[in-house]
């Protein structure tokens, strides 16, 4: 898809949203009012407000970005989000699907027809059809394919091959190559035979008669130095470049590192096969660290905020009944105590407290450490050390924090020796949210797993039981 | 400080640290043995095996980019991270000093003398040195500013003169400007003169006398266009542009929206001042990705995973302690209803249930919330439905889960009014968890703070106390 120039945005994102949601408002106003008279003389002064309302809003829409409509769309409820789908121009279609995240799309879609889907996403290069066609049906796929060229239809099916994580995944076709052996001037006349560049050419790409990259001509270097010069002479021989079965979280760092723009993607021959854009690895970088916020809370997966309740409900149990499970297990290790609660009732007050200080505690531990794992500073044989630091703060957390309500206990309750209890039980759990800190996310790490999934869930059931079995366990043995 | 070509990295990051780490343990253990025969004859051999492995390490430090070495810092312990450090080339000093978090900056920044930190500095950009004048001794910066011709002064100065969260804080002066009424011939001729140009560069700046800006011209249109055309018939002239009080966040959303490589910043008089570059909104779209998950996990900052115990203790004890009043609350709760638990000392087992499976979907709630508002999908007046959603999402929730585990605390404990009190308390404290977890971000945000900071430590503290008091309540008057 060709870029358009953004122009102009000078009214913030909120604003224009604003506009948008007003027009929205004044429109089912006026739809409300000609339903309500249904089967009535239909009042045309009525039914012209409302087409003016409607060009309106398509006005408002025609002036916006793509990204900003999906912006839009996004924070639209359903039904809202629909009636502006309806008023955007066709031609704008596939722009947009490709901006809204998976969820607005899938409602989307859902709101097109065959012969829609087909003319939009005919605009598309091959890596833009290779990220839709896994949500589109069937058999609209197989008539997109039919469409294509041969040289386009390999290239989907090469995109689609890799999986939703691989660099190959996310390369585009879209670049230009050029020899080694001809002069800068050769290569500006070439250029302007073009007519038109792709998106994001920072760099021309070098090759051989093969298509084996020999190296990188950055346009920074075409455009200062004298035409008469060989393309060898100027290039770049050892560029940045990336295989398609690559990590692709690992490329977008590498670009955020070498502050790059654009990388050439070579097979295991060396062959150019694709291009990596600072754009495609900028979304990715910022779908990661979302992946991580809503992993740490037990959400399994990007939800639109106007989900059904059913989509959420679905989306959001399984975590929850984990955390049942979890909860039922402290619970089972509280009944163990019930003797000791029955004759100090002022353990069943203070339990929670050595439970959910530990919660807190070992949650900005696996914070940390999940942290760390993002950026790949974790490994080689920190772990020790690592635990060895967090132990150490839990220590003081512990003595402090411990002491100073094993002091409020001993007022409030005037024993003591329950202090006591209270401080070593809050020490020991946290020490216990310390450790497990950091073990949960590198146990889930060596399993192959995200080591945000769900750690605070999991966390969480061990500083409760933990701390339960700790403090009514003390308790047991040295008050009752 | 001019762009150095990254060179490649085919070995993971994890694979050169690990190769640091190891030579890094060689010399350690050298340099353990050289200690223990202080005081006797020093041994040649060893001495010789020392230097050995330090010019390993060295040869290797010199291979890497400084990204990486920075990278490199990050993951080292205190002692270790000095070492490679004091082998860097202090050519490089500069460079790694910018690519540092805060916190790593700060134990560098302690190791060099006065000397060293000027020499690094002088090969900065002005608005690189506003970064790092924050942190450097005063009187450092005072001679800096002295070896500064006027015009690098007034756009350190100025860089200094704006929020960290502003645009004018993290735009740069390298910029190439050009007139409209020559052609691009002209241009190209022009920038051959140059020899160099600052990195990022994909748009010319087009100017009028006073410095006005009147367009941008790609330099992919530069490329593609007639040498003969004026730059006036092919420049952009509506670009996206930024002002230097804008919010930087904002232009980060906007770079990305509009996958922007490099954006003017004018003044109100439509002046040109500056430009933002899309390395440093990658930088700040990752930045504020990470304080998300922080702030949601009550930490203050940015720790470096090797900060000593007291440094981490600093940063963690406020939520702690936050978190230990809101825990005195709830324990206050359950005192209130002493007399019932004595009564009935199963109320004690189950009531962490209630409190824990609503501080979980409270959790999930806040989550998507923070994470709508971080996305500004929400405003507008669609809160109410929003709460509608949650508060349905938590009524299903609660009436399936509190169904099984009332019917569990029925068959366990043999009583049915039991299990019936559970399930309504699980149920009510859901709604709760909901309907708070949309509001205390919403009240954040209206009070002008951070919607994530801390919100898992409120929403936990609101569920806790308020799913004892729902479950004992409904006990007391239900049960005993």
């Amino acid at each position: 898809m060709t870029e358009v120039e953004a122009k102009k945005p000078q009214e913030s994102l909120q604003e224009r949203l604003a506009q948008v949601v007003e027009l929205l408002q004044r429109h089912r106003l006026v739809e409300d009012l000609t339903h309500r008279q249904e089967g009535h003389h239909q009042d045309r002064v009525e039914n012209l407000v409302h087409r003016q309302n409607l060009v309106e809003l398509q006005r408002k829409l025609d002036e916006l970005h793509s990204a900003d409509i999906a912006h839009i769309l996004e924070a639209l409820p359903l039904e809202d989000r629909l009636t502006v789908w309806q008023l955007v121009k066709a031609d704008r279609d596939g722009d947009i699907l490709l901006e809204v995240s998976d969820a607005v799309r899938e409602t989307l879609l859902a709101d097109m027809d065959d012969h829609e889907i087909l003319a939009a996403a005919r605009e598309m290069d091959a890596d833009e059809l290779a990220d839709l066609a896994q949500e589109l049906p069937r058999d609209v796929v197989h008539e997109l394919m039919e469409s294509l060229d041969a040289q386009q239809r390999e290239r989907v099916r090469s995109a689609l091959s890799y999986g939703e994580d691989q660099v190959g995944a996310l390369m585009d076709f879209e670049m230009v190559t050029i020899r080694e052996d001809v002069s800068l001037e050769v290569v500006l006349r070439y250029l302007r035979r073009l007519k038109e560049l792709p998106g994001h050419t920072d760099k021309l790409f070098v090759v051989d008669y093969d298509g084996v990259l020999a190296g990188v001509l950055p346009v920074k270097r075409l455009l200062v130095n004298d035409p008469d010069k060989q393309v060898a002479e100027v290039m770049a021989n050892d560029p940045v470049s990336f295989h398609p079965d690559e990590d692709a979280y690992d490329a977008a760092q590498a670009f955020e590192r070498y502050d790059l723009i654009s990388a050439p993607v070579v097979d295991r021959n060396g062959k150019l096969i694709g291009r990596l854009t600072i754009d495609e690895m900028v979304d990715l970088i910022r779908e990661e660290s979302e992946a991580e916020v809503l992993n740490m809370a037990g959400l399994r997966e990007e939800e639109d905020i106007f989900a059904s309740v059913w989509k959420s409900v679905r989306n959001r149990w399984a975590w929850l009944a984990i955390n049942l499970v979890t909860a039922f297990v402290a619970s089972r290790v509280i009944g163990l105590f019930e003797g000791s609660i029955e004759k100090l009732v002022a353990l069943a007050a203070l339990m929670p407290i050595v439970a959910g200080i530990g919660g807190n505690s070992g949650n900005q531990t696996i914070t940390m450490i999940v942290r760390a794992m993002a950026l790949d500073q974790m490994g080689t044989g920190n772990t020790r050390r690592l635990v060895r630091k967090e132990l150490g703060v839990s220590l003081i957390n512990g003595l402090v924090w411990g002491g100073v309500i094993g002091l409020v206990a001993w007022l409030l309750y005037g024993s003591w020796s329950l202090g006591v209890v209270m401080t070593a039980a809050m020490t020991l759990n946290l020490l216990l949210a310390a450790l497990m800190g950091v073990l949960i996310p590198m146990t889930l790490v060596r399993l192959g797993r995200d080591p945000a999934l769900g750690s605070s869930v999991m966390i969480t059931a061990v500083t409760d039981s933990g701390g339960f079995f700790i403090f009514l366990g003390l308790a047991s043995l040295f008050l009752t």
